[in-house]
């Protein structure tokens, strides 16, 4: 009987692990001659019926926010006092996921396509990649209130930017929204000690 | 009489006029991979007695926040609503500048080196380069207080990026300033409707 339930977990736990996904290893070298990436970055609010590969979206999570000195952790983007406090929440089709830059893998949060519950624009949900900026203030415990928002803010902006020009490089179509459905957001991702920040659709152009 | 004064006005003006900087032409070709850039961009605290080429001073103006799209004004940071309202000061041993996207040219603000009046940190002012940003609330008139500090720190946030990674591809140090003299810059630089959001020094690594 012990044998069974512990089959019967394993079978659960499989399964909800199984809906994470694992990604393949982000590309690291080559892209856009950096000059080239800033001439070309710009906003598009249209998207194409196109899926990015699991590549594509592996690299562009490395590009806006991923560790690119193992071991020590440290990220693509900078952030104040090295406090790491912004979360990104990758909106598919499959699912609402968040971005583990140290396992390199998506953890799926929320089943089903949420990518509505972002944007007020109907333009969100027609791209295939919808990124939401989440700031997690139990990270920034050494800072006020005022220093939470500024900060988190400024740190948004440094992992926004990077997706601007990964896009860039890759002429995908790219738009930052600040006008999200923070409210709901926040419950859907259970928000709770932090702040819905930005939200950023990526896709190809039409 | 008349036509003295008027020689003598020419003449001042000539003198203010011939203290601004006309930059040389930015690069907008070539830099590093992107992903390249992405992978080295770090903080870095040191530098060398080494000063920038003026070529190098507008390319790394032109990256953090210069115009790419000419004639429409479009920027390679973007801002909320395209309100632009971030500007860059430029601390250099000779004064402290406004840069000027549209002219290319630093606009002289301050005469002399004032440098040690940015950070509190005794690095910053070894460094041959040190912005200073600021938001223009006056551009921001249709938002509230709390969205105009949320929005210019987030784009304060595009520009610093584009500086790291402009750095790393160059192979120059920088470190994003979040503890800067506020109170005392915004005296100097004249911001009465606006905001000192960050400073950054650059330079090269000793």
């Amino acid at each position: 009987m012990k044998q069974l339930t512990l089959l019967l977990f394993l079978c659960m736990a499989a399964t909800v692990f199984a809906q994470d996904i694992a990604l393949p290893e982000p590309q690291t070298t080559g892209g856009a001659p950096l000059l080239e990436a800033l001439k070309n970055r710009r906003t598009q609010r249209t998207f194409a019926n196109k899926e990015l590969s699991q590549q594509q979206l592996a690299t562009l999570l490395w590009a806006a926010n991923g560790m690119n000195r193992k071991p020590d952790s440290r990220r693509t983007a900078p952030t104040a006092s090295n406090n790491q406090e912004i979360d990104i929440y990758v909106f598919l089709k499959t699912g609402v996921y968040l971005y583990d830059a140290a396992a390199n893998k998506l953890l799926l949060k929320v089943k089903g396509d949420h990518r509505k519950n972002v944007g007020m624009q109907p333009f969100v949900e027609t791209a295939p990649v919808v990124l939401v900026y989440t700031a997690d203030f139990s990270k920034m415990t050494r800072y006020n209130e005022e220093s939470r928002i500024f900060y988190s803010a400024v740190d948004a902006g440094y992992v926004s930017q990077n997706v601007y020009l990964y896009a860039a490089s890759e002429k995908m179509s790219t738009v930052v929204l600040g006008m999200v459905k923070k409210d709901e957001l926040a419950t859907l991702l259970n928000i709770k000690d932090g702040k819905v920040l930005l939200g950023q659709p990526v896709g190809f152009p039409e």
